[in-house]
């Protein structure tokens, strides 16, 4: 049995899409607990709404919401919120597997590396995301946000611990890991780039393939992308943005044509799968990489299609053993031989 | 009468959509005459198969070709070549008012930096592409690949760039203007970001607007997105993949069924539209912002409608006296009050 606590409100549309998708996900899987956190009378209000399983739905009774807002390091401190109180939960107790949450990303980071804390020998949480891609599958993104400020062994560790990720929730068994750059040439990109390129070279326990570029995300050969957690971001949100973009004038088009709207009637199902193949919330939330524990940031806008998502890939990270694997990859790898004292 | 050097021998379909690209522009606007550099006797064969005003085109004998992946500070030192040819030709005549290139990037850069120079005052050019937004009109992302490393005097300037161009090009007579950063709140990004911030908030040639996230640039608010090379090459490069993958999938997807078929029949007109709204090369190329003269870098793979963008985009530029409003921008901003020791 895996459980999960699931913040019952972060996200815009919580609580009733947290929980709309919680009581989903306990329906698709029946080897799974759900611990919510957050105002209980409103929780079990809104329960009441849902056919479900009560032996596998535990609530934990915590009244403080940590705004979108807020700032972090000051969030941390709210042991009583849904958020920061499940990390406490997640910490403390050794049976509770996972935590998935669609609250502040910056709290998520904060409560993650201060409260639950990193998995030795990782110098800093990674967020990770996974993008849908050209191929049907899905490129990981790694970091694209938890960390603006890079060095080189960080990049290293993201694309070790991306590449479990791969591996573990999946299934690609070598993932080709490329990094991020402005051009794809060996001699591109600024100093951090360069040295990263050098030792990455050199690490046994991922497979290299070398620079990607921006466009190679969606469309390249790879199934990692290793970046520090500004550019990642820009990255990430330049797609959304351009996604968004595309999708949204072609609505437009379609409404402003009588000829496009009997079009759209027959197109109407290859237009949904189009949007399902570019919807980035398909594959759940993005991966909290580095923890102690599986922590999946959910998109903030998560409707409960996203959040059972996010849930379900939660359990399949916790049973394929990430954390475990990471720490073996960690060991393996001889990093005084990789990276130099400039590199640390 | 705008003079217009034109590398015959730039990009993957060079010579023969350079050359359609030139003939189409000259047709378009009267008042415009082309110096087409390359191998003169192709160029000639070539020109065979049009009809054009021939006093309005000049050709000048570079039979040299630089490759794509010719080390640019190499190439530059090619005098022979179609490229760098026309930098010594732009440089020279006090006639010759801009340059159109689909050749290497790396090489137009260089080229522009070392044979032609820059602005007096300027610190480094920048590549700055326009890219359609959810307006209607366009967004100026600059620098999206010239400078990977950058200092905040060098952002700050590239604000100033931009929005001279914004006004110039594209009559933006107020353009806003957004750093590039992850997330919007003033505290967001790195040592660069946030000195940055601190300085374009003290400028007064300039209107801005705070930090933009990636999705900003085609969905935003703003005219001009301000970034380091690196982070915005790779959201421009995010954004095509995602544009070339959305519009790739959509044709996947009506290939593979019937209805989809005949419902393409009747959008055909609208999924065109769309196409055009999103289309990267719509406005020309990436102008290489801050040198003595106008630079268009248009795009590797451009086709003829490109490189006619291009020329006209250049005429217009050229026309809206871009360096002298560059120059007195520069002038009026009292650079020693706004930005202390380190952010030079």
């Amino acid at each position: 049995m895996i459980k999960i606590l699931l913040d019952a409100f972060g996200g815009d549309n919580a609580p009733k899409a947290v929980i709309d998708g919680a009581v989903a996900a306990l329906k698709k899987d029946k080897d799974l607990k759900l611990i919510l956190t957050g105002k209980k009378e409103v929780i079990e209000k809104e329960l009441a709404n849902y056919e479900y399983d009560r032996e596998r739905i535990e609530i934990i009774d915590l009244p403080d919401v940590i705004a979108m807002d807020d700032i972090a390091t000051e969030a941390v401190k709210r042991r009583q919120s849904s958020l920061m109180g499940a990390y406490w939960k997640l910490k403390t107790e050794d049976d509770v597997d996972a935590f998935v949450t669609a609250g502040s990303t910056g709290a998520t980071i904060a409560g993650g590396q201060l409260i639950l804390g990193r998995i030795r020998g990782v110098k800093r949480a990674a967020l990770c995301p996974a993008i849908p891609n050209v191929r049907g599958g899905v490129t990981l993104l790694c970091d694209c946000g938890a960390n603006a400020e890079c060095k080189p062994v960080m990049l290293c560790q993201f694309a070790l611990l991306a590449s479990a990720y791969a591996k573990v929730g999946f299934g690609i068994s070598n993932p080709r890991v490329g990094l991020l750059n402005n051009g794809t040439e060996e001699h591109k990109g600024d100093a951090l780039r360069l040295e990263t390129f050098k030792y990455l070279s050199k690490m046994k326990g991922i497979n290299f393939v070398g620079n990607v570029e921006g466009r190679d995300i969606m469309l390249g050969d790879c199934d990692v992308v290793v970046a520090d957690g500004f550019s990642g971001n820009v990255a990430l949100k330049s797609m959304e943005g351009c996604g968004k973009l595309a999708l949204g004038l072609l609505k437009e088009e379609i409404k402003g044509s009588k000829r496009a709207k009997i079009g759209y009637v027959f197109m109407k199902k290859a237009l949904k799968n189009l949007y399902k193949r570019i919807d980035f919330d398909r594959y759940g939330g993005a991966l909290l990489l580095g923890l102690k524990k599986v922590v999946i940031k959910s998109h903030g806008s998560s409707k409960a299609v996203a959040i059972a998502n996010s849930i379900e890939q939660a359990a399949a990270i916790c049973r394929g053993g990430l954390v475990s694997r990471v720490e073996k990859s960690l060991a393996e790898e001889n990093w005084e031989e990789i990276i130099d004292g400039d590199g640390q």
